[in-house]
């Protein structure tokens, strides 16, 4: 996830400043942290992974972003033939890998005579390798895109692209060579790695086909972002996000079960906290550990809810305990905003942190904002009494009380029979989901709620799968398990239809091309935040049997 | 030296087929001579070089390909601010360099927030940097140009580009970044690299500037040139030619005096001979040392030339004794084409070979044929007898003198006063060239032949420097050595004005883009063969002292 142009560049600004002239808050804690993240960094499992044919792309109206892909011949004659009559062959590795490519030239008869240059282009879709990057309008950097031109000087050569790049598909052009010799492509591999150790168990065999198949694409997309640290996609922004960490650790539990990837990014967490002891919003590993500067004030909640998942899936108190501190911080951060009322002051909230929620131009966060805290300091006191540390947090019962009222006295549309937000009051589904998982809706209210809005033409939709993840949660809560299962179904299986291998970071199911980043090519095709059908079809399977 | 498309590919096959299905003639000698070469193979001397400043380029129809660079801002601006706001900078290393060369990245601000995709070119000269290298349509490889795009992935981070460049300008594009980060480029540098060793004596005090500043450009041409091997050009072809071998060697025995960089390239290009026995025109040291199939006539005759220069010049009869074998086998070459009369068939010589010469559209090579090979044939046997090895070539004496007699009585135009080549008798530079040094002319009729072709305006001239060195050569050995010098000072001396920091390849007074290969940005502006005023210079002091 990364910021886009929908979030002002002064939030940014005043992030940075936020944390500039702020004492060291984890002085003595820091360097133990960072130790033990390092000690619990995942060895990363490796699988040699060549092409099994190559493909030609097609434009077809009927395929997802106008394209698919058709077998064409097989990878021996590609290697054993001449690569300057094969420019711009496409390769298919037949599914999605993450890691370092390598291929080898060799001489096709006289010795190669001058500098070959080649272009690599990888794609997670069938659109990346059959749509020109350039000209580039999108608002992420075009480096994301992954394209990469390499000059050979000697051959034969073996040559590893400094690049790690996530794909199924390789395109590889001739965009200079001699006309007095030729030569081959005589190898092409990933070195394809995931921090995934043990296969998730099978599902009953009554779950339905398209089921399974939902299931196994999450576990393939999720799979794919479990490398050194939980990225949010391998191909952008390939960094550890708490939004994402939250999914991925929770459909881990119910699949591949690596808690040890779980412990090693809470304390890389924990260890690049900001001075003043907020949870880093995301952090890079590489060259050396180091966070952006880019705090976000439900992700910092949802850091203690991270925690207290880890701690109920392993019991590993001393983690939990050895972090405390930092989720004691975190659960500052909405105190200065909450007013006599009960109600957060989201207006100097919005103007002083990022709030996220979801993609979605328009989205009005107050209810939202109220739900994650009230959730998040829930979650935090389950927490406090699981390590016997609830005097510490002892505010958080009443705080949570009163919040909770408020929410509902001055929130609750009786009359409409939902919550709406700000002062247009707005309808979404953003806000119905909040409202249920922090417990302020009743069930029955919830139910209602919901149902509302998914009556409602104009209510706002969700404009991510993060979003929706909460909305399924939050359905299953209220009863609506049938529903939740048609949503995954409608939703998550149109992208299984439209051929995904893993899932996708923005998907609307009317439209192919839309991108926060002005730019679809750029859109993440294997990403976290859609993974986790893998941990609603796992643990709660018997809403998925039928 | 590439082959151009003014070269019939079947040269190149029937030089194939040519050496596949001989026996190895240097069975037993072939892998002690690689192991020498591999002994002798000198050490590069290293300089670490920044750029000196920024410079802009400016359309002027005055300079050289109509650009002009001027210095704009410092380096310490350039590696302390933005690099955002920079894209498209051309720093000026103030000289030819050849190298590796790295960068280092660093933020500006916040923590780089996405990959920065990056693009390096290139420039022996202003045009390379200031005119798009694409669309391409050359004949040569677009490999050759010396553009790099560069993904960076982490920051701060440094980057040695993995191709050695050869340049005085670079510039820098950024082709994609993040819009909420900003970087720096703090450091800029290249490994430039030479096996010069020992500089070259200084000039007398009382010779002219502009005679300095071409021997000075010379010297700096011979040292970008002289590498682990006596380079062609090290942007392109960067590889030993003999043709260009020989003419560096005879520099560098008037300069630099580097007598094991030759020994090395002499034994490198023995080892490496084809099967047939036949030295090969050019070999690759990387990444294993290997021949280009590509047997080319005069050049494996000038072989023996270069040995018997470099005995001369070292007294070294050991090598020259070592490499025997292959000098006395490459005497055998022309034998089959020469007829009872003592001309040589040069036609169906020139159906089986490769005939170089020169680069020039239309030229007959008849009678350069006849001179090379009694050049050749002479200095084979004064090397003979240097060697006291004089018996084993003794049919070679007749030889010379039947086919002296024969060249002079068949294609001496008496009336004319000059040579003449060919069907068409055609009045050559090139011809009168050869006719003087291999002494079929006698100084008279020699001097009367240059000045009539120089006369004479539809006499072909020369295409390249490379032919200049052997027309400067005669005219000093006639005695037109006024003449001798007008020509440096002019040709050479032109390229001087006209902002040479080295040599080129190809050079036209009226034709600044000039290109045996349809694209003047893909010559070579760095080109040994180029650098023998250096020779004449130092040589012949006496007739450039005025």
């Amino acid at each position: 996830m990364l910021r886009s142009t929908l979030i002002p560049l002064f939030v940014a600004i005043a992030g940075l400043s936020f944390s500039l002239h702020a004492q060291d808050f984890y002085q003595k804690e820091r360097k133990k942290w960072l130790a033990i993240a390092e000690q619990t960094t995942p060895k990363l499992v490796e699988r040699l992974k060549r092409p099994l044919y190559t493909v030609t792309a097609q434009q077809d109206p009927q395929s997802f972003q106008g394209w698919k892909v058709q077998k064409s011949y097989s990878t021996d004659s590609l290697f054993s033939n001449s690569m300057k009559k094969q420019s711009g062959v496409v390769v298919d590795f037949g599914e999605h890998l993450t890691g370092f490519v390598t291929f080898t030239i060799k001489d096709n008869g006289r010795a190669v005579d001058a500098p070959i240059r080649l272009k690599f282009t990888f794609g997670e879709v069938p659109a990346e390798i059959a749509v020109p990057f350039d000209p580039y309008k999108g608002g992420l950097s075009r480096a994301w895109l992954q394209d990469e031109i390499i000059t050979i000087s000697e051959v034969p050569k073996t040559i590893t692209i400094p690049r790690r790049v996530a794909f199924k598909y390789a395109k590889i052009e001739v965009l200079g060579s001699s006309v007095y010799s030729d030569f081959k492509l005589t190898d092409l591999f990933v070195k394809a790695t995931t921090s995934v150790t043990q296969q998730a168990s099978a599902l009953a065999p009554a779950t339905p086909t398209l089921i399974k198949q939902i299931d196994q694409i999450g576990l393939n997309t999720l799979q794919e972002c479990m490398q050194t640290v939980y990225e949010d996609g391998p191909k952008r922004d390939r960094r550890l996000w708490i939004g994402d960490l939250y999914l991925e650790s929770l459909a881990n539990i119910y699949s591949f079960k690596n808690h040890q990837l779980t412990k090693h990014c809470l304390y890389l967490l924990a260890g690049l906290s900001y001075e003043n002891g907020v949870a880093p919003s995301n952090v890079f590993e590489r060259p050396k550990p180091h966070p952006q500067i880019n705090p976000l004030f439900d992700y910092a909640l949802i850091y203690n809810v991270a925690v207290k998942e880890y701690l109920e899936a392993t019991g590993d108190k001393q983690t939990a305990l050895d972090l405390w501190k930092v989720v004691k911080k975190q659960i500052e951060i909405p105190k200065k905003y909450i007013g006599e009322d009960g109600l957060l002051d989201y207006q100097k909230a919005g103007k002083e942190w990022w709030l996220f929620f979801d993609w979605r131009n328009g989205l009005d966060k107050q209810v939202a904002l109220q739900g994650v805290v009230i959730w998040a300091y829930k979650n935090t006191y389950q927490l406090a009494k699981m390590l016997g540390k609830e005097k510490e947090v002892s505010e958080l019962p009443t705080l949570i009380e009163k919040m909770t009222n408020a929410t509902h006295q001055h929130l609750y549309d009786a009359e409409k029979g939902l919550f709406v937000s700000g002062k247009d009051k707005q309808m979404s589904y953003c806000s119905q989901a909040w409202m249920i998982l922090s417990g302020v809706a009743s069930k029955e209210e919830g139910k209602k709620a919901l149902l509302q809005v998914f009556a409602h033409e104009n209510a706002i939709k969700p404009g991510t799968p993060y979003l929706y993840h909460y909305v399924i949660e939050a359905m299953i809560q209220v009863g609506l398990t049938k529903e939740a299962k048609d949503l995954i179904v409608n939703y998550w299986g149109d992208m299984v239809k439209k051929g995904a291998d893993t899932f996708w970071e923005v998907y609307d199911p009317k439209d192919d091309f839309l991108s926060p980043y002005n730019a679809y090519l750029v859109n993440s095709y294997c990403h976290a935040w859609s993974c986790t059908p893998v941990y609603f079809i796992r643990k709660y399977p018997q809403i998925f049997q039928q």
